[in-house]
């Protein structure tokens, strides 16, 4: 098998991604992995944290020394200091994201593995961001299905980034049969499991309740689950959000219909090791589930955790994906 | 102290709402409960689950025998089976819960813990029932605030039983000032908390990001949060909600804009121990924090440790709430 490839970015430069890529060179990684940032930035931080990691410039073909953190480098215009998200480094931000995403796209690299940005900053400076996962599907032209894990917990958003307000009206059947789709196919494809078990979230309280309390569930989200199934898929629901979770045996991924519904049980249950998946690319991505951190910048006690956790993930997709596409 | 008189209803006759009130004369109470409900419904159940049951009459001054089981009579029209909730018993369950509510109203009970009802059933008959919280407040003429309780956490909610598509203009300046009102005069009065600290969440994803997601936090929640720091109470927010409950030590209550924000996170932590309660009734109120279950309705199954969660929940703020009418 091929040698297996992951680019990693830095994220906000102001925050913990540095710390937490520096923290990569000093462990056994399942993968070979690149950083995509300012060499400077890291040496930088590296002497900020009283660390001795030897930065050196990533060349395809050459074997790294070992330990080393290899840099696809991005440069970026002035220093940034820890714990200060700036909106001039912005566009510095995201170009690592997309030079990561394109060599991806490329087949250069198997997996693109993403640090936090401080989605603020970026929007401050007037660039169009409204999250990782949506900005690399516009880049692939795909469309993208977020898909969050925390040990045996896969929870999938039908809905992202939205303002709540625009939620119900972005769940429609279309729209719920193409991400059931993309999920159905990720969780075979990526994850191995041949024949997903899928339990669906409905959009309003007590999933409406029979109809009193909304008319979406049986409008819009059953006949999408019937369809599933009498293909043959194992998709139960719309089932009521608040008692969903509470017997999870059995269960491969649940799909929720918005952010705050699925996410906070989610984090709740497994903070500091959960995985951020974007199912959906034609590559595997996956991320952090925590933000920037500022506070921890610099300072020694940012925990690389998550950062392990998805590292880990992505070379798991990426082996199980190679397996998937050699039985097809 | 005078004895202290908590008021139970059996809630839909086809569930396990009898099976659990049944259980409750084989426990050691810590008031005098009476329940709500025809005695032949539950001298029927006691017979279909093998129990020996003593049901007797509520008379306020006699002193029942040992292990009875109190019944204010509600004569209800036929004889239910155990796992079917049928329309027809419908009005009879409404009675049950308007005479408990009243009895409360009047002082001759302090406190009311109310079984689970099948919503469906009720609605079916045309009766306007959105949920318990709703309806005994209307019966009160007061704004009710629904809030759960697993452990340590406390999580109230801004809305209730509304569509999702309602909730966005369903939270206002207003409302929202008035039920932290409200939350904090209970958590005080009942919960015997003197400075309550209560975290509220924000509406949007990220809590809007800035504005990036929704501008209800700075407009509407920011204002009311800081209205209550500025009047000395201990309030944050708004906060994102995926990450809210992920550090929970010291917070006393969390305020959850919608039931799906806020109950998943709650019931996955706490299920069969939760107690559902309600603030803002001139009176005491607690509830299981479950539905009807109809399967396990007369199979000796059903567990009953929500229901003496809630009445232990109930008696406790009733002695909470004479020793702070006592302190004042």
């Amino acid at each position: 098998m091929s040698e297996l490839r992951i680019a990693v970015t830095a994220g906000e430069p102001g925050g913990i991604g540095p710390d937490l890529l520096l923290a990569l060179a000093q462990r056994e990684n399942p993968a070979r992995c690149v950083v995509f940032a300012d060499p400077d930035l890291l040496r930088q931080r590296a002497k900020e944290l009283g660390q001795a990691v030897q930065i050196v410039e990533y060349r395809p073909d050459a074997v790294p020394p070992p330990d080393a953190l290899e840099v696809r480098p991005i440069p970026m215009q002035g220093q940034a200091r820890p714990g200060v998200a700036e909106a001039r480094f912005a566009p510095y931000v995201l170009e690592s994201i997309t030079e990561a995403g394109q060599a991806c796209l490329d087949g250069t690299f198997d997996a693109l593995v993403t640090g936090p940005v401080q989605k603020s900053a970026l929007l401050a400076a007037g660039l169009p961001f409204r999250g990782h996962t949506e900005y690399l599907a516009e880049q692939a032209r795909s469309e993208p299905v977020m898909l969050l894990i925390a040990g045996s917990l896969r929870v999938a958003l039908a809905t992202t980034h939205l303002p709540l307000a625009e939620v119900p009206g972005a769940v429609t059947r279309e729209r719920l049969v193409s991400i059931l789709e993309i999920l159905v196919a990720g969780l075979q494809s990526r994850f191995g499991l041949a024949q997903p078990k899928i339990r669906v979230l409905g959009l309003n309280p007590h999933a409406g309740e029979g109809g009193h309390f909304g008319r979406e569930e049986q409008e819009v989200i059953a006949p999408a689950v019937e369809a599933f199934c009498q293909r043959g898929h194992q998709m139960e629901g719309p089932v009521s959000a608040d008692t969903a979770f509470v017997e999870r045996e059995g269960i491969d991924a649940f799909l929720a219909m918005y952010h705050d519904q699925g996410l906070p049980v989610l984090k709740t249950l497994g903070f500091g090791r959960a995985v951020n998946v974007t199912l959906g690319l034609p590559y595997v991505r996956t991320s952090v589930d925590h933000g920037t951190a500022l506070d921890l910048a610099g300072t020694g006690r940012a925990d690389p955790g998550s950062l392990f956790e998805a590292v880990d993930c992505a070379a798991q997709q990426v082996r199980a994906a190679r397996h998937w596409a050699e039985a097809a």
